[in-house]
C-alpha cells in the first residue's frame, strides 16, 4: 500500500465521493477521509449526489459536502469512492470516475465487484469507516483529529446498530476504544442519531402498532400501512424503512411483513427474518427480491387480497421449513 | 490485591450474591464470577433474592442462582456482593453479610457507601461487569470461559444501553473486543435480549403513543396510562419502564413525563431529562427524588389534576432555566 500513500502525497487533487441513498457509514467515511485529506492538499473535493439526510447535519465539517454538477467537472488524479458495492450506485457523479486517473474503492460488501483501479475490499470490516480509521492511520500515517474521529465513529455506530449486528467484531470495537480516546462525544451523538425522532413519526408508530396482529401461531408479525396514513402523517421515507422491526422484534416473531399502501391497488411489503427462514425466496414468489432476512416486492390489489397471498406465501416457507404441524393454528380472518 | 487472590484460593466455601430487582449487569457479574470460582472451589453458592427476570433466562449456567433461604444459612468465608451501592438492596439475604467473615464489596455506583471488609469500587468502570472481567483475568488470573464471557457481555451491553450512555469509554470497548475473541455470540444475545418483546407489550406502547402530546412549545412530552390500560394489559413492570423513552427521543423535547394511574386518585409519575433540566428538582417538589436525568414521585388526585400540576412545575424550571421566552407558547388544554 505505500504505492498508495505516495499516489495520495503527489496528487495535484483529489475527489471523494458518498453513494446514492446515503447513510451514516457512506458520509461518515467519506467525510472523514476528505477532511483527513484536506490537511496535506487544498485540492480536495467531496461529492454528494442527493440531499443530505436531516440526521447527519450535526456531522463534523459536513459543509464540504457539494452537490456533483456534470458540467463543473474537473480530472482529477484520484477519486475515492466509499462503501459503494456498484459504480451505479454513484449516480449522477457516475461519470467522474470515468474522468479519473486513479480510481480507488474502498468498501466491505461482499457484492463488490471491484471497478476500481486500486480495490480494497474488506468483507470482514463492519463498515467502511472502521476500513478508513486503518487506511487513515497506517496506510496513509495521518493522524484522527476528534472531528474525523466523530464521523468514523457515526459510520460504525450506524453500520453495526449499536455493535449489535453480527459484522461487529473484536476489531470494531478496538478500533472504536481508540476514536473514543481521540476525543468522541457519545451523549451528543446519541442526541442526534437516536433522540432526535419527529412528533409525527412517533404519532405514525402509534398507529401503525394498532395494526399490527400476530398469526400462523404467532410466528408471523403482520401490520398494514394504508396511502391514508401515509398522506395524513407525510413522513420522509427514511422515516417508515425500520419500522417493521416492531414486528420482527415480538417474542415468537419468526417472520415480519409490512404491507404498504403506496397508490391504489399497489402495495409494496417488506419481509424481515429472525430466524432461518429466507425471506428473498417468499419476495420472489410476489417478483420482488433482497436477502435471506431482508426482502420486499411490489404487488397488484388492495390491502386485503395481498394480505391473503402474502399470509399464505409465509404459511408455505414455514411448511418447508419443517415447522407445518403448527402452521394451522392461529390463522385470522381468513 | 495478592491478599484477595490468597484469600479465594483458600477459602473453604464463597457466595455470590446479586441485589435486589436483579438487571443484566447484576445477574451477569454474580453468574460470572460463580461459575468462574466453581473451576478453583466446590463449595460455591450464588443467591437471588427476586424472580429471575424472564429475559435473562437464556443467560449460562443460569440454573445456579438459587433463592436464599435464612433458615439454610451456612456461615461463609467469604461473601461477593456485586453492584450494589448499599447492603440494604440485598433484600432478604442482608442477614448472610453479617454471618461472612470477609464480605467483599464490588460495585461500579458513585453512591457505593464502602460496607464491605474489602471494597472494590471503580465509578469510572461501565458496570461491574467490566470490574469482573478484570478480577477474573488480572486479579484472580483464572481462564474466561465462552459462557462466562457472554455473562460479562450481558452485564456490559445492558448497562450501558448498547454502548451508548456516557458510562462507555475506551476501556469498556477493550474489554468487549477481549470478550467477543473469548466466543460471545451476539445474534443470539440480541435476539434474547432486545427482540423478545411481548406482544400486549408491543399493543400496549401503541396505545401509550396514541396518548402522547407535546407541550410547552414542543419541549415537554407527556403521556398517561389510566388504570383501565393497566389492567387490559397485565404487564410485568419492566416492560412499561422505559416507555418513557419514546417522548423523551422526539426531536426538541428537553423533558419527557408519563402519569400512571396505579389507584384510583394516586398517580405515579416518571421524570426523563434529555438537556441540562434537573428532573430529580422537579419530582422533589412532590415529594420524589431521583436522579437530574431520571426521577419519579407519586401524587393524589385525579390524572387530569395531576396533569395540570406537573405541567405547571415543569413550565416553571424551563423558566428558571433561562428559556421563559418559549414558556407561554404550545401549552394545550389549559
Amino acid at each position: 500500500m505505500n504505492n498508495l500513500k505516495d499516489m495520495v502525497f503527489s496528487a495535484k487533487n483529489i475527489a471523494v465521493i458518498s453513494h446514492i441513498n446515503p447513510d451514516g457509514d457512506s458520509l461518515g467515511s467519506a467525510l472523514a477521509l476528505a477532511v483527513t485529506l484536506s490537511t496535506i492538499n487544498s485540492n480536495v473535493t467531496l461529492y454528494i449526489n442527493d440531499v443530505l439526510p436531516a440526521k447527519y447535519e450535526f456531522l463534523p465539517e459536513v459543509h464540504r459536502f457539494i452537490m456533483f454538477k456534470e458540467e463543473e467537472l474537473e480530472e482529477f488524479d484520484i477519486t475515492f469512492v466509499l462503501d459503494c458495492g456498484d459504480i451505479d450506485r454513484l449516480g449522477s457523479s457516475r461519470s467522474l470516475a470515468d474522468r479519473t486517473k486513479n480510481l480507488v474503492n474502498i468498501d466491505h460488501h461482499v457484492s463488490n465487484n471491484h471497478y476500481g483501479d486500486i480495490n480494497i475490499i474488506d468483507v470482514k470490516a463492519s463498515s467502511t469507516s472502521q476500513m478508513v480509521y486503518h487506511l487513515i492511520d497506517e496506510i496513509l500515517q495521518l493522524p484522527i483529529t476528534p472531528e474525523v474521529a466523530t464521523c468514523l465513529y457515526v459510520g460504525i455506530v450506524t453500520d453495526t446498530g449499536s455493535f449489535k449486528y453480527d459484522n461487529t467484531s473484536p476489531e470494531t470495537h478496538r478500533v472504536v476504544a481508540k476514536l473514543l480516546e481521540l476525543g468522541v462525544d457519545i451523549e451528543d451523538i446519541t442526541i442526534h442519531l437516536f433522540q432526535n425522532n419527529s412528533y409525527k413519526g412517533v404519532k405514525f408508530l402509534g398507529e401503525f402498532l394498532k395494526s399490527l396482529e400476530i398469526l400462523i401461531d404467532g410466528k408471523l408479525a403482520l401490520a398494514t400501512i394504508s396511502l391514508q396514513m401515509l398522506n395524513k402523517y407525510s413522513l420522509d421515507p427514511d422515516e417508515t424503512d425500520s419500522i417493521i422491526n416492531y414486528g420482527r422484534d415480538i417474542k415468537g416473531v419468526e417472520v415480519a411483513v409490512t404491507l404498504k399502501e403506496v397508490d391504489k391497488n399497489l402495495i409494496k411489503i417488506s419481509l424481515r427474518s429472525k430466524t432461518n427462514i429466507d425471506v428473498n425466496e417468499i419476495a420472489k414468489a410476489f417478483g420482488g427480491g433482497g436477502h435471506k432476512k431482508a426482502s420486499g416486492a411490489t404487488l397488484k390489489g388492495t390491502i386485503e387480497e395481498v394480505r391473503e397471498r402474502v399470509v399464505e406465501e409465509v404459511r408455505k416457507a414455514f411448511m418447508h421449513n419443517g415447522d407445518g404441524s403448527h402452521c394451522a393454528i392461529g390463522i385470522r380472518n381468513r
